[in-house]
């Protein structure tokens, strides 16, 4: 956090590591510029170059906090930043330093180039300026700390311009003999999907989940991650911390750190991920709906990521992001507010896809759908809600003779299974809300590049509540897909279904249908303090990952394709 | 103009020509996704594909102009727009269509969408509109029409969603069944390099340049160009036709015709460009400098264009456009303004290089350079004013006993080559000079890829001026690299050297460099009417030639790289 990275140079070489920030200017001055291959650009992939460097968006401290990136001390600059040589080798010529974007950003909030003793030389109002040969030393070192990420005004590239002024002779202006410019990309902030190793569980600890966290704790303990519990003087009884933050990271050669994307939502829990995530070399980001109202779409159980996909020859090896919103061509309707939207585009490393979640009451994208990791096909399962998959068990329970057995057993809410197989409303219901799912299924399918063998239908069934602004759907029995994933080991909601031979026949068939991929599920009893409450396991819960093995820069990207 | 072309429908092939932009929806509507793999993209390069949309920036009329994009009435959508089929087969169906795009610009100021019969579907004021299956036909076309060029906050791309919604029940909301996307790539506007076939060349008559208008006229009769003569009511005394506009065109696959780009130096020609040039299938487009004051950079004898050329292995097929600015790392000095920096920037396909000018008084890169063709190496030279091989001529006269010849002969300012090389001052400020024109050198080499050999140097002598704020150059006799270049015949600016066998010694070095790339120079008196005026014959003369036979969107492109 406070040792300083230095970016190597190396004329020959212009690899991602070894940066070709400047150049040693030898005798010749008239013709450097054939000497050194153009530096100044920025190229994806493998066999790309150009410089990367990281927005310092942690805190110095751990108490009185402050965003590194908002603080304007000379004496603040941080480890995020990088390092930066020119040579100089004669006396009375200088430098001049610029900087410049391509975006609308006003390039000043961009990026600090400081000289050491944290002298700034561009950034905050300064958007060039002269540096003179000070005499003495052969070398001028510059550090540069990343201000901000890249968002729909900021391709997240900046440019600095160097040239080597001389005097030309009493009465004309000195002109200049070399110039040389380093290209930046900041780092994306990149989300981390299901099939990543846990680092930490984060849950709420409210005056009635007493048991749910026990249940959490066993769980964590018995998988050997560490669980943090975020107790009630910080929640303030918001116990849904799966929406009010998303874990990320951002990522360089030298460095790389965890940054938490604080939602809009800003429930009870919203002084959280600034008070007790930010800190030493744990970032902090967030954006503000500007205009717009925040809506359920906003919390972060609408926001997850697919493990890498190859779609159609185009590989994501970041997965995709992916997010609910009122379906693409609608009218009207709820939707991620568009700043984070924006955000989310900006950050293309794991291009978004947009989901149709605004036909649930709650609207988040984990109501109905999860990923696991697999030994077999990609790595990983899709499980998807499917009412057909639901009436497929009841039906079969009917069938075998369980007509009588009851769903919700010994709870006030219990029902037969003829009774609920005769509910033509609930049928109807279901049937709607498959479509809704179906419309999804689709998508997934077509921007995942995944088959039908990909994924794995769960029985869930969904009612359809009367909503002011028209019918949304929330789940009828305990959301068995809306789980936590941790390694092989997953927390399911536990459904409460019929009971066959002393077993609930909703757990016996998710089991029936995901131990043969090596996972373990524990069904976890969330339904008075999360379930009645429209959320599950998933909603009350948290997970910080590692991040991917996989380098962004390393992305082959093209533009929109 | 009036006819439309359709954009042809061919579900297999997403190539450039066969546009896939919708599909004929089959029985198993729930499924259709999946049968037709990504459209929704755009892709650059030879195997890329998506959809290609010219600026409907022509007008209807020669005369009462206004233009097409301009123009909101629903009768006014003329050629330029693309033509998209969806198909339905269901009554009770209905469309939804809605825009999308990742940039600033509001997206209905980029694009309309019409139905048959010019009825409006999004654009202007919609987003988002349904189209409710009307019954009988089973298929819908759509109109479309780019409105906006590529700028700083457009990228160019402009995505329109189509959903299919279907009644799924009384009491629930209609559900989409199937949701097809296309992207529109908005052409950018595209230079033409003089290595490219005249068409016509335009200039400007005064009342002072009766002689020049005669020897321009032979040449370009000798040429079998089409000589166009904007005449003194419209030009008001601004002879400066190169600097006022530049001529550049827009590309698809169905359609092309040339674009004026107005410059905002907007002189006593302003009007010239929207007047005369601006007619149906010759488009126009302007940018206007804000809160910006307008200089003499911002003239179009300072924006130039480079033949095809490849650097470092990244080819460049149609060029790289070339402006002139304070160097690149000032804290002072004249730019081109902003707007017009932007939009050249946007447009991508022919990515800029900024050269120094600002230390000549008009501050032009035509001034200091041009490309003429050539049978061999890269197909083109570039030209370079050098003030050494001028004291090269010079001083080789003197050596060969030519010293009391004069330059300027039987003009007031004759004056003898002993005289000149024996001036101190002017020596000085030539060697200024050199080093400015050194600079861009190297970046010309280092931006376009050129060895010494791909460069000749012409004998020009500059003299520095005294101006209010600063010393800055002008040419000392007439500029032979401000010459104008149709085809194999250049006109260029006669410069009036010291006669040698009655022979002027500067006429034959300039020869000697060029007649042997089987380029014919003929020499033009500018003298009085440009040269003393700061200007020279490119200055005074424009030239609309044939667009590039290489195709945009064939271009491999990458993100600043």
């Amino acid at each position: 956090m406070v040792s300083r990275r230095s970016l190597t140079i190396d004329t020959e070489k212009a690899t991602r590591t070894t940066y070709v920030l400047g150049t040693e200017l030898t005798v010749n001055l008239n013709r450097l510029a054939n000497l050194f291959p153009c530096t100044g650009s920025w190229k994806w992939g493998p066999n790309g170059h150009g410089a990367v460097l990281l927005v310092n968006c942690d805190s110095e401290t751990t108490y009185k906090k402050t965003l590194d990136s908002e603080v304007d001390e000379i004496n603040k600059v941080s480890g995020e930043s990088g390092q930066v040589y020119w040579y100089i080798i004669r006396e009375h010529q200088y430098f001049t330093l610029s900087f410049s974007s391509l975006f609308l950003l006003p390039e000043h909030k961009l990026l600090k180039l400081f000289l050491k003793d944290y002298i700034m030389v561009v950034g905050t109002d300064t958007l060039t300026q002269e540096v003179p040969y000070l005499g003495g030393k052969t070398e001028l070192a510059f550090f540069v700390e990343g201000l901000r990420f890249p968002d729909k005004d900021f391709d997240g590239l900046v440019t600095i311009n160097l040239s080597l002024l001389e005097p030309c002779g009493k009465g004309f202006p000195e002109t200049p003999i070399f110039t040389d410019t380093v290209v930046f990309h900041v780092s994306p902030w990149i989300m981390t999907p299901n099939t990543l190793k846990p680092v930490e569980v984060y849950v709420c600890s409210t005056n009635d989940n007493y048991t749910f966290l026990k249940s959490i704790k066993n769980l964590v303990d018995k998988c050997g991650y560490k669980l943090k519990i975020c107790h009630e003087y910080m929640n303030r009884g918001d116990r849904w911390i799966q929406d009010e933050l998303e874990f990320g990271y951002i990522d360089s050669p030298h460095h790389q750190f965890p940054v938490v994307l604080d939602s809009p939502r800003d429930g009870d829990l919203q002084d959280f991920p600034y008070e007790s995530i930010l800190g030493p070399d744990f970032g902090y980001v967030t954006r503000h709906a500007l205009n717009e109202e925040v809506s359920s779409l906003d919390s972060f159980g609408n926001l997850e990521v697919s493990p890498p996909v190859t779609v159609n020859g185009k590989s994501y090896p970041l997965g995709r992001i992916i997010i609910g919103v009122a379906f693409p061509t609608a009218t009207r309707g709820r939707n991620m507010t568009q700043v984070v939207q924006d955000f989310l585009w900006a950050q293309k490393v794991q291009e978004p896809i947009a989901l149709y979640s605004d036909w649930l009451v709650v609207g988040h994208v984990d109501e109905f759908m999860t990923f696991v990791p697999a030994p077999d096909r990609k790595k990983f399962r899709l499980l998807l809600a499917s009412p057909d998959a639901g009436y497929k068990v009841f039906k079969s329970l009917q069938n075998n003779g369980h007509g009588k057995a009851e769903m919700f057993p010994g709870l006030p809410e219990a029902i037969s299974v003829n009774e609920i197989l005769s509910d033509k409303k609930l049928q109807a219901e279901n049937r709607y809300v498959q479509n809704c799912i179906d419309w999804n299924r689709d998508m997934l399918k077509k921007e995942l590049g995944l088959d039908d063998e990909d994924i794995i239908d769960l029985p869930i069934l969904f009612k359809v509540l009367e909503e002011k602004t028209g019918p949304r759907a929330v789940a009828y029995y305990p959301d068995m897909v809306n789980m936590i994933v941790l390694g092989d080991k997953l927390g399911v909601p536990k459904p409460f279904g019929p009971k066959v031979n002393g077993r609930c026949a909703l757990e016996t068939e998710v089991c029936s249908l995901l131990e043969p991929l090596g996972l373990k599920c524990t069904f976890i009893d969330d339904f008075a303090p999360y379930h009645k409450l429209l959320g599950e396991v998933h909603c009350g819960s948290n997970v910080l990952r590692e991040p991917s093995p996989f380098k962004w820069w390393n992305l082959e990207l093209r533009e929109r394709d």
